[in-house]
């Protein structure tokens, strides 16, 4: 019997490098966790007979065959034509993927646009698969000899179409893998060299669990995964390995998972009614868009500020215009006035400030670009900090954003500062 | 001859989803660029077999055919063993490579630690790449029959590569084609399958430019390629379809190239000394954020408000309470208010603002989730419009944060609303 996946992807978007794939990362994750580890990946031209060559190999090695993109109704949306190719049948108008597209259009309060019909052409056989976030169903062949499943390309759609539709039917496949004993550990504030450093012996090939260490965005997250037969005690070593960790990196060690600070603090601030503000410079939005990517948190988060001009630091928060001159807007004094200004003006328990040189001008040798300040307010006082981040604008921007919700999350919980 | 180039990623972490391969589609970028469009790419695992079978296809259909990861110094780099395989030779230490890795762990001042050494074995017949950002060398083959070129998969690594030595290689071969003449054209503020109507003449199998559409977060990329030999010819066809699609989209035309709508907003707030205030609600930074990655947008920018609660909004911008009562505060007045208020507040030209529901929860048969409000306010007078968006809620404020760029666009330029 023929196990685990394989992908691919068609577009000629991704072949010259206009559109980055992200699908198939996020499939190769739900399929590893599903028990259909993935084999191999193909991305493949608009061209149907080099996307049919494509997907005819896929199905002749693994169980579980996913394509993506190509779908929609313009005249390159060629993978319909592919797939009937691969498997050598024609294309047939299909009544029930028509009905899934009226119904589409009628939710949407759309008249479907002349062309748009083509979207309900299927390879004989094969049957519709519903899209409830966009209009192009997807095509499902399963039977006895494996799976062979299509999405349309754009993420959403893809996302939503495997919660909904694939991952539900893997459940129920025989060539199904044993789900992998996984487990996560998120690590802030600790570069990812030094993190390695650290937890050198747990990541020794050929020892059970192994360990992995990915850097994401200014944190680390260890991957630890056990191939124990026994799951009992896969969980055990998982559980030893996970308290080694906790116990090395101490108040860097924000969780078991894949983490996300701005979440974390989130929580926080949601679980015990802390209000928040925030003042923004060099981060300018990317704070107030952390808090608010978290469903309800109009209920904690006060207000933000983007003040990246000195006069709107001077205007809005109060920082005094002496500061400018003094220390500049980059330093710890006006960062302070920023975190404290907020904290008032929009009567929050917190107030979390940045402010930072993201370049590409601006620097000198005593405040290179990437330098960047932090402060955190609350009725016990202020903390500052100052930490420069390698890279570009969009990357230290991020780095920083990172960072202050690292700092917010020491604050909050009460522990100590960045070593 | 053979033409083009396949790209092979090697490496469990891309298979697993724990690592997001940007090196396929940086290189796919790259390699089109210098004549060389990419084919097909595939992912392969790190097993010598199931490698070594991707790099043998791959060589026997592209000129150029380049790998990536799993060359370092650990157990799973298995790369090395796939690509002798692939050639049919025995890896050797090979002198020129050893003197490459001692050189460079004498500059990063680093003792080599044990079993490093591996990384100086390469396929008999094969040159080393030298490595100026890492310590594993590449594996280059190279001759009549095509080229192989091996990097190792650590991002800076492959791009100091690409850089230093493929691309000055590819600039040499006979089997390179002609740099392809290439333009683009955003649409904003039209549905994907309305531009792919407006256009399906030109979107035509076997015309000349070829046309493609592609979404991109709320707008439409249209990519334009000629392969006419002429490149006068081409150059004279690309014109025409450009101007074309101009007359066609009209207002929706924001120009040639990819364009983001935040960095065309930014540069006629620039270039007018037009300065600018935000009230976010929905999009809570987003908006913010969109000014404040363009360098130099403090001389505009004047400040941002994130208003997430309905006390920010009356306290800080001086929304009536009333309204949230009488109208709710995802309303055309609300929002109205909060576009005024903001500029009023910060003393700017132009004052922005959304308010909307991003979900899970808050949706109504009256508003459901994803109805956002937007408004424009200058010394001219308000404008708002509402609109609803599909997905959840991180799509549904991307959505919001492109159409309110693209609203400030049109107020501007002085264009007509969205249709």
């Amino acid at each position: 019997m023929k196990s685990g996946a394989i992908i691919v992807s068609v577009g000629d978007e991704l072949l010259a490098g206009r559109v980055l794939d992200t699908n198939a990362h996020v499939l190769s994750r739900a399929l590893r966790v599903a028990g259909f580890p993935v084999r191999e990946r193909r991305t493949a031209p608009d061209d149907v007979a080099a996307a049919a060559d494509a997907i005819r190999e896929s199905l002749s090695k693994a169980a579980v065959v996913v394509v993506t993109g190509g779908l929609g109704p313009t005249k390159d949306d060629l993978t319909r034509d592919a797939v009937a190719a691969a498997l050598g049948v024609r294309l047939v108008r299909d009544p029930r993927a028509a009905a899934m597209l009226a119904a589409t259009y009628a939710r949407l309060g759309r008249v479907a646009p002349p062309g748009s019909d083509v979207q309900a052409d299927l390879p004989e056989g094969t049957a519709p698969i519903e899209n409830l976030r966009g209009t192009a169903p997807g095509i499902l062949s399963a039977g006895p000899e494996g799976v062979l499943f299509v999405a349309p390309g754009v993420p959403s759609e893809l996302l939503g179409m495997m919660e909904h539709s694939l991952l539900p039917l893997l459940a129920t496949r025989p060539e199904r893998g044993p789900a992998p004993r996984l487990r996560q550990a998120t690590i802030a504030g600790v570069a990812e060299v030094v993190v390695g450093r650290l937890v050198a012996d747990l990541m020794e090939r050929g020892r059970d669990p192994v360990v992995g260490s990915y850097p994401k965005q200014g944190r680390v997250v260890l991957a630890l995964e056990s191939s124990a037969a026994d799951p009992e005690l896969a969980d055990r070593l998982l559980a030893a390995d996970l308290a080694a960790i906790r116990a090395r990196f101490g108040d860097a060690f924000v969780g078991e998972g894949d983490l996300a600070l701005n979440e974390v603090c989130a929580a926080v601030l949601l679980q015990r009614g802390t209000t928040i503000a925030v003042a923004e410079s060099v981060t300018g939005g990317l704070l107030s868009d952390g808090l608010v990517e978290v469903p309800g948190i109009s209920a904690v988060f006060r207000a933000g500020f983007a003040v990246y001009s000195n006069d709107a630091k001077r205007d809005l928060l109060g920082v005094p215009e002496e500061i400018f001159a003094s220390d500049g807007a980059v330093s710890e004094r006006c960062v302070r006035a920023m975190a404290e200004g907020a904290r008032r003006v929009a009567r929050a328990d917190v107030g979390l400030a940045t402010s930072g040189i993201a370049g590409p001008t601006g620097g000198s040798p005593a405040k290179p670009v990437g330098t960047v300040w932090f402060a955190v307010a609350d009725a016990a006082g202020t903390t500052a900090a100052r930490f420069t981040f390698p890279g570009e604008r969009a990357a230290i921007r991020r780095y920083a954003r990172e960072r202050a919700f690292d700092l917010l999350r020491r604050r909050l919980l009460g522990l100590g500062p960045v070593v």
